[in-house]
């Protein structure tokens, strides 16, 4: 047997390291998606940390375990966007310079908010998977840490303090629902979840534009789709890696896809009757609950709301339609 | 000398009181205000409670402490809004019924709010001050229990709690702004800052559409306005009562006013910079530091981002403009 990627007790482990800088999340009982599905809804409200995104754990756990010779001389990563703002959030906190490479179609607003963290934005490529490919460049050039948005233990370990937090405050959870991009957040909080409960039915969510992992789970194996088209840009990764897809592939019970108007409408939902602001990627866990999931009535159900990041742009056009 | 409204003991008893159903709201440092004034800026992000705002603070904190006899008959309530939905949910943990009178214009967003969580609403009169006198009526009818909005030493004590977590997360802050309307959030934060620090700046803030706790400040003694024209409907009140205003007296060091265009710029900054989701009301201190307020360099400055609940149709309007 191979040896686990990430224990509970690595998950125990970040969670004791990332407490200062980490928001502790609520768990948000919504009576009017309750009302709405006839389960139990609740909304864990990732979209509420600091930068806006669940991100930041995996980041702060990866950044604060590296010695102080290599903080010195930098780091560097790929990311869609949210997990560059979090290391560079990061970054700045233990005194390490990032430089962030992002595809030329990354969000405005992300952008911006990794040059305010103080980080170096080099834009590359026409999606992440060509950002990521630059990124391995520089570090092999500079010889400089690269900090992998998802295939890295330190990273999943950190990102499955949401599953710690959420069977915390409902112990009799019956099932949760992630958004999966690279898949580093759906591993974590696996690996929290059915440690404490075998029982526990994880249901990933991915953007129709954007099936990469839906594909690998159905084939057993990894599986690159050619391109990715979807306004979930945190969820638009063309392949799982190997450390992220042999978590999925032990603990994942279902993967859902959403199109982009069930996005859109969850969006429009959290806002509306729930006033919370969630960024497309944060909302597919909810628009998988409001039109593909379907609960027994009175069902725990716990639904990511992972990031509230979203372009203005988009989100005036949304207002716009209704 | 008069005997204490609330006292620091008040408010720590509050603290134990409400952990299990109220959030412990992030202290967000954040390095783009920071940048803009030149202070160190520290975002209390009160609309990341579980209803959207502060409000759930004292509203549990009054409610767990009836008895079980005066829960059964039920409450009445006045509020602009965001009282009611926060008196609705916790009346709702406390199996008590609620009927919550709002003035016509309340905002359609937080009225749904309050009839979600299974409160009655009764819509009277043309702003707070005229809801309050028909939910005055009310309890004299019924003789159940009348849930001030502010007026209230338990519901102050609630709100206080927001000031011992900032000074726990930021010990040596020197100024703390805070959104007024009757003036409960600012009175419950002045006794927990004061008490720890006593050089700590309590600076106010009210649009000019509503100024009557800044004109009863100005004045030493309680003046009423004729009417209110502010978007920020929260602070929309025509006079503070004497509990509030005899703290307010002892404690605020100052009171600014914002215009309605100040406030708006306010909601937009948190959405464009830092992806927060503020309504007018909640927005209105940090209107106060991007306009009229004036920090020293590294003046360590705390904004209360008071609530979410923004009306859709506004925020639709105010992002056409952008």
């Amino acid at each position: 047997m191979k040896e686990e990627i990430v224990s509970f007790q690595n998950i125990l482990a970040a969670s004791r390291k990332i407490g200062s800088f980490v928001a502790r999340t609520p768990t948000y009982h919504s009576v009017v998606f309750s009302q709405r599905t006839g389960a139990e809804v609740y909304l864990k409200l990732e979209c509420f940390q600091p930068v806006g995104v669940f991100k930041i754990r995996g980041a702060v756990n990866k950044i604060c375990s590296l010695p102080p010779s290599e903080l010195k001389k930098g780091l560097v990563t790929s990311s869609s966007g949210n997990h560059g703002v979090a290391v560079a959030y990061a970054a700045k906190i233990y005194g390490a310079k990032a430089v962030v490479v992002v595809p030329e179609n990354a969000v405005k607003e992300k952008v911006e908010a990794i040059e305010a963290y103080g980080a170096e934005v080099v834009k590359y490529g026409k999606d992440y998977d060509e950002a990521y490919s630059k990124a391995l460049e520089i570090q092999k050039k500079t010889g400089i840490i690269f900090v992998h948005p998802f295939n890295d233990s330190l990273v999943i370990a950190g990102q499955g303090t949401v599953g710690l937090e959420l069977l915390e405050d409902v112990p009799d959870l019956n099932t949760i629902i992630v958004p999966i991009g690279g898949g580093g957040l759906i591993s974590g909080i696996s690996v929290a979840a059915k440690t404490l409960n075998p029982n526990i039915r994880m249901v990933g969510v991915q953007p129709e534009g954007a099936p990469a992992v839906y594909r690998s789970w159905k084939a057993g194996k990894i599986v690159e789709v050619d391109s990715v088209n979807t306004v979930a840009d945190g969820l638009a990764a063309r392949k799982p890696l190997d450390l992220t897809f042999r978590i999925i592939k032990k603990y994942v019970n279902d993967i859902l896809l959403v199109t982009e108007q069930e996005i859109g409408e969850a969006v429009l939902a959290l806002l509306h009757e729930a006033h919370i602001l969630a960024e497309p990627s944060g909302a597919a866990s909810l628009a998988a609950l409001l039109s593909k999931y379907h609960p027994k009535p009175e069902e725990k159900v716990a639904v990511i709301v992972s990031g509230a990041n979203i372009s203005i742009d988009y989100l005036a056009s949304l207002l716009k339609q209704t």
